[in-house]
């Protein structure tokens, strides 16, 4: 970038323009269920013979499978009887339902849910809030409100928040030697997909998810199994954890929050923010300006740097605060009481 | 790619599912006229003035400046008095309206047309057929009326168009020698752009442009200049240019247009087709596999390979094929009769 030869053909300028196609190609042959009847077949499938399983037209087809090709989430072999399409390695491991590390459900929330609040971009920024209304006809006064705003939206969004702890989870949780914490309290915890990687990284641990009534029963009912007896449901911690919980609010909201926090906490326990951290020097990462644009459209909140997190900690009262950058989405910051 | 680190963080697909978010910043910061300001200041600015001058919410900007940063489109500087932000030198050439190369009216109509069909391409797929119905509520069985539903849209299309042929147009007509031709007929020439680059090439040729009687008013009156003699809009040639129209219409609707182009056409005559190519052995490239899904979401056509279009010409009658590919987004494919 930056060179001459750019400057004559913006090949950047191109790249991002079709950015939208490229994600959206992605997220339609997820939906279609491509990886799934490819993952099953076990073999190579015509477009034809795709089209007729998933109940398509074989025109669009052909076109959906030619595009996923380009993108190498698809091979593709020519042979005698015409164009046989097989899934790539990736597609396998993270685009197909039944993965472990599927990232189907977080797909379909960003295709059918965040990429229609984008389409007011504009709006967002001129209004500077999120854009529920436009987008979905809803209020946008409470965001989790909006987001919850059916069990199915809700069942969703869980499920998506879980997918990305099946590839990010670890690392946050490995950031810092937690294993001096027995009791550890995952506010937010939504469908508890940290919580077990908790346990399983830490398997003297137990965890306590605290989040609204409605989503801890679909928690417990859908997505926690019943045999983990070291994640309850209930109140009382050495560590609280707060993963994508305090990127949703303003600061105000994040201090009151904090401060309650400190007043539960026990001396010598801790709090452990689950984030994704922005440069101090507005250099990036891109990502995460990117998710700090989508803040805007669906929440209250920001994403921040590790020197914005530290003072929110520091004004409630935790000291010894620790920042750890993981090199993948989400970073982990440890302050003590 | 295909890295075994790749399968354990799967970086590929976290971008493309970001594409989306990729494209609405770099849209949005042109719809608000970013890049115009600080082109027009002529020094580098703190998002509060460009909040202010642009009318938006200083939280929403500084967001979207700083994602701009993250995309190389804008460059920051962390003074004492803050952070200010300069267009990049590619933002300069390609994203300020007032630039000759400006890609500014294809993004505006990517933004707030293509973007929103493209939300209904899991059901463009499944239906085969373009989603304007969905996405707009007109009828999609006339893909030009539909995008010409207005004459605000007609324009809005038009001066996308022209915008492309300002980075492409030079090489699809440099692509063959082309001056043996002096009278040159540009098959739904639109906005003139091709036309304009034809005759800067071609300084002893004539263009006459053909389209739709309201699109050639609109063409006449705000896109070609009143003093370029060499560019008309009546009907007689030697060579028949069609630049991205077949790759709107199905095989026969090309069949029965190339047909009325060979029977119009001199002995000596030509054909010149400008599309962008697919690959025979479907490996790409993928900005074509991309369009060609897009032609699914708005048009009743496709994109095409080399050979498809061969065949096409040959169909006509048109001999003497010759194929170019010019590196950049649109191809060239030259008919002789």
């Amino acid at each position: 970038m930056g060179s001459t030869e750019d400057l004559d053909y913006p090949q950047i300028i191109l790249q991002y323009s079709s950015g939208f196609l490229v994600s959206k190609v992605m997220f339609t042959a997820c939906e279609l269920g491509v990886f799934d009847l490819l993952l099953e077949s076990g073999e190579p499938l015509s477009s034809d013979a795709i089209a007729a399983c998933l109940g398509t037209s074989t025109t669009g087809m052909e076109r959906l499978l030619d595009a996923c090709v380009g993108l190498k989430l698809l091979a593709v072999e020519l042979t005698q009887g015409g164009a046989l399409y097989r899934n790539t390695e990736i597609s396998n491991i993270y685009l197909t339902k039944s993965s472990p590390k599927s990232q189907y459900h977080i797909i379909m929330y960003y295709s059918n849910t965040v990429y229609l609040c984008w389409h007011y971009l504009a709006d967002a920024v001129r209004e500077g809030r999120n854009q529920y209304e436009r987008a979905f006809g809803i209020s946008s006064e409470d965001p989790f409100g909006a987001m919850y705003r059916s069990e199915g939206e809700m069942l969703k969004f869980m499920a998506g928040q879980n997918s990305v702890w099946s590839i990010c989870g670890r690392d946050v949780l490995a950031a810092f030697d937690l294993s001096v914490f027995k009791q550890i309290y995952d506010l937010g915890g939504g469908g508890g997909a940290l919580a077990q990687e908790c346990v399983s990284l830490y398997p003297n641990s137990t965890v306590t998810i605290y989040d609204l009534p409605k989503v801890v029963q679909v928690a417990k009912e859908q997505f926690v199994p019943p045999e983990e007896h070291r994640i309850t449901f209930h109140e009382e911690a050495e560590l609280y954890i707060l993963s994508k919980i305090l990127h949703d609010w303003d600061d105000d909201k994040c201090k009151q929050l904090l401060s309650k926090v400190y007043a539960a906490c026990k001396p010598g326990g801790g709090v452990l923010l689950v984030e994704s951290l922005l440069n101090e020097d507005k250099s990036g990462p891109l990502e995460t300006q990117l998710y700090s644009m989508n803040m805007l459209v669906q929440t209250e909140g920001k994403e921040r740097t590790a020197e914005e997190y530290s003072r929110l900690l520091e004004a409630a009262g935790f000291g010894d605060i620790r920042v750890k950058r993981t090199g993948k989405l989400y970073d982990a910051v440890l302050g003590r009481k």
